[in-house]
């Protein structure tokens, strides 16, 4: 199946059959995609939590506006932005790079330097909301990660964050539930999947500069 | 090849190799894959701009820090953000979805107030920056969509917006340039090319709520 047909196959996902799980074998080849993701500087100012807990499930229901395809769903995938990316974030980063490369941390002293000046420069507002955006672009992947697996999800910016960062104990540990999704396999009963994809036309949404 | 080594494939590719250029069809393919990217009620409340035109991107190099791949690269797909969404796009998009789903407008009316009445209750800073949060999902998309194609790109966020904006007229039409992909073939010369891919472990990005 080619990447468009993959995209045309995958839809929001409104009802998931509750009797069908998602091996853990095809969980983790989502998470491993998730985690190639590209960020900016490389720095992944994320962390996914993944949610396989009926009862945690359906309190998060409540905290996603009574959304019954949290519960049904196989897992929930909550993709959660750090508040307050820092020195020690770049250091980790760094440490992390010059370990795979088998190089000194001396070698990536100039990248160090850089990152380290960008993003001491910015306010508390922009370091958050540049989290956050990284978010987004692994939302992208995992999206298509998913359809290519043969594996429906519903992207979901519809909860509470607050109440989620609350259930999962993530402000403690500086993190904030930017965007979830869940996944699973479509129920026969959603009517959704038959519907044709409304998309704006690619002459409306695309503008040529071309020489 | 496989998603997951596609994903180890692509990399910020740094260096273009500009005697290739990326066949017209390509180019096509990517763009049709980021009009079927997922977005917050469908809205798709951005704008893709595909610069070909050697005089303009070499404008542009001034506007991104002096960096020479955006020059060098093939084309350069700017997406950009909405910085209004208001009832006219929810409008359109309630028009399109009923043409393609031949339905009538009013079997559309519930939907329609549903989006009117969560978009209306946003200040006008939450809708700039939910737009943009969707540029990144479209992102995401086009990274692999390119990676699908073997086609090298460079997702950029260090250029100069207000320039951006300014140079390609998009302020004027509603629009702010958000992030940027280069995309191209990779320069034999570009070193980095062959670096191992600096990620974290798996199980220090990944929390498990298992029941």
């Amino acid at each position: 199946m080619s990447l468009l047909h993959k995209l045309e196959w995958r839809y929001a996902t409104k009802k998931f059959d509750p009797t069908k799980e998602v091996p853990e074998e095809q969980v983790t080849e989502l998470l491993k995609a998730m985690n190639l993701s590209a960020s900016s500087y490389g720095l992944q100012p994320y962390k996914f939590i993944v949610v396989k807990d009926k009862n945690l499930q359906e309190q998060l229901v409540d905290a996603s506006y009574g959304q019954e395809k949290i519960a049904n769903a196989s897992h929930v995938i909550v993709i959660a932005a750090k508040t307050s990316v820092g020195e020690d974030d770049i250091r980790a980063y760094i440490n992390q790079t010059a370990f795979l490369r088998k190089q000194q941390i001396e070698e990536l002293e100039d990248q160090k330097s850089r990152i380290m000046s960008s993003v001491s420069s910015w306010s508390e507002e922009k370091k958050f909301s540049w989290a956050q955006e990284q978010c987004y672009i692994v939302l992208g992947t995992l999206l298509l990660a998913a359809a290519d697996a043969k594996i429906d999800a519903c992207p979901m910016g519809g909860f509470e964050p607050e109440k989620y960062n609350h259930m999962l104990g993530l402000k403690e540990h500086g993190l904030h539930a930017t965007v979830i999704a869940a996944i699973g396999y479509r129920s026969i009963d959603d009517d959704y999947q038959h519907a044709i994809k409304s998309r704006r036309d690619l002459d409306d949404i695309v503008e040529l500069r071309y020489s």
